[in-house]
């Protein structure tokens, strides 16, 4: 007998894994949650059939998402994750010591008790003291708050479904009040390759665009999202990703990357022309 | 009725697209060429199983492959590409108007004539008057050959099959004696993904390595190709790929690209830390 996932990556792409045995499926109030144990993977959790995050490649996205942010203002003390049920982004901002508070929003429970129980290598840092989880839909949770945060990332699932929210002007602009003046907002901005994916990309880039100074994206390698082409995008009220990038300084802090450097960080930034086409940015 | 190609990427993953007709399939001499018609992704050439070619992302492979060597050394004026049948990186070599000579060496005429009548977005440069085509194998061509090429590209399958021995010392050595003085090579490095791409990328690099002095390695998004990220060797008897790029002069021949730029060729050389690591360079 085999058993094999298979994600439609598009209506005309299929991308499958071979799976030894199906862990967890439920379907939450919010999502279909899954995860499977694979053998070119390790263990990999889906909602509504998109890989999330898989044991082999897991790294490559939580450091993008959060050391890109961090080596900019090392002066950052207060963190909101936004989405992120898995735990994987609160593990790598958990790793600086000179953070006081992190709060996690997550629409849906099933995703972190899951996580708790068949994902350790992301979910191990959500008891850390400076930890605090909400299980709120973050669209709610932002409004109202005010020069609170130094950094926000919106780590979500496509804007389909309870991700829908979070890719809207008023959500981004609850944001943006709620950062402090050196404040960073880092969204999981999609990918340029297929259309479905560029279109969104688009979409989330021209909001932050018309509300952050600054706003850009980043790139990085992520093999089991479709395409394998992902961006992250990186708004502030004022510091900027390469001028105001302090390589020694985050050096200093020591920690080890897998994936993320300083030099990786500045090539990052360095966009395909139909990707900056796309962006407005050719 | 449903039609889908299924590449296996390894033995645990593949990828599939959705397949509106079969246009061409040969066993040649060497492998087994088929080309299809696809929803996502237009004409597709797979050779032995492996997606070569799309219309969708082929511009990618292509203009990494030249145009970072040809911003390092514009002076140059004698190109050899090994291998390349698909006619795409002779294509974008053929750009360059001060290219003097361009030799394309491929084992197979197979795959020659398939991209004629097949895809003709690739191939349509190959009557350029530059351009001489010998279908040879590319290990023998190169043997005795001395202080010929300004570039020479290595655009070759996987080391399995007839691209085995584009992955050996001795035709990399052989490389290096058919290079003039400021000559480079570049060649298709794998991946450092799935564990089979990222032996023949360490394999690969280790040789060459030894033989060059300059050598380095730059990666690039390919959707098609497993996991998408893939990588280039650049090796030179002296350039090197930073300190001798000059985006200036680069960006006076006035090429229009649709992936590479001068801040993309610098970011292309920013690998992330579990790469350098297995190319010994962390």
């Amino acid at each position: 007998m085999e058993l094999w996932y298979t994600e439609e990556q598009t209506e005309n792409v299929r991308f499958s894994m071979k799976v030894k045995k199906h862990l967890f499926s439920k379907k939450s109030d919010f999502q279909q949650v899954d995860i499977f144990d694979t053998y070119e993977f390790g263990k990999v959790m889906a909602i509504d059939g998109l890989v999330m995050v898989t044991e082999k490649d897991e790294f490559i996205y939580h450091e993008m998402i959060t050391h890109v942010a961090m080596a900019v203002n090392p002066e950052t003390r207060s963190v909101l994750v936004i989405g992120g049920g898995d735990g994987g982004t609160v593990r790598e901002v958990s790793r600086y010591r000179m953070i006081e508070k992190i709060d996690m929003v997550e629409i849906d429970k099933t995703v972190v008790d899951a996580a708790i129980e068949h994902l350790p290598v992301t979910s191990c840092r959500l008891e850390d003291p400076r930890v605090s989880v909400f299980y709120e839909d973050g669209l709610e949770f932002v409004k109202g708050k005010k020069n609170i945060y130094d950094l926000i990332i919106v780590d979500s699932t496509d804007p389909i479904g309870p991700g829908e929210g979070l890719f809207t002007r008023a959500f981004y602009e609850d944001c943006h009040t709620a950062l402090t003046e050196n404040g960073i907002l880092v969204n999981q901005n999609e990918s340029p390759y297929y259309d479905q994916n560029a279109r969104e990309m688009v979409r989330a880039n021209e909001k932050i665009k018309e509300i952050f100074p600054i706003a850009e994206a980043y790139q990085y390698h992520m093999p089991t999202y479709p395409s394998g082409h992902w961006l992250f995008g990186f708004a502030s009220k004022g510091l900027h990703p390469l001028d105001d990038f302090n390589p020694e300084r985050w050096e200093k802090i020591g920690l080890e990357t897998k994936y993320y450097n300083a030099e990786l960080h500045r090539g990052a930034f360095a966009l395909p022309n139909y990707v900056k086409a796309l962006i407005g940015r050719a």
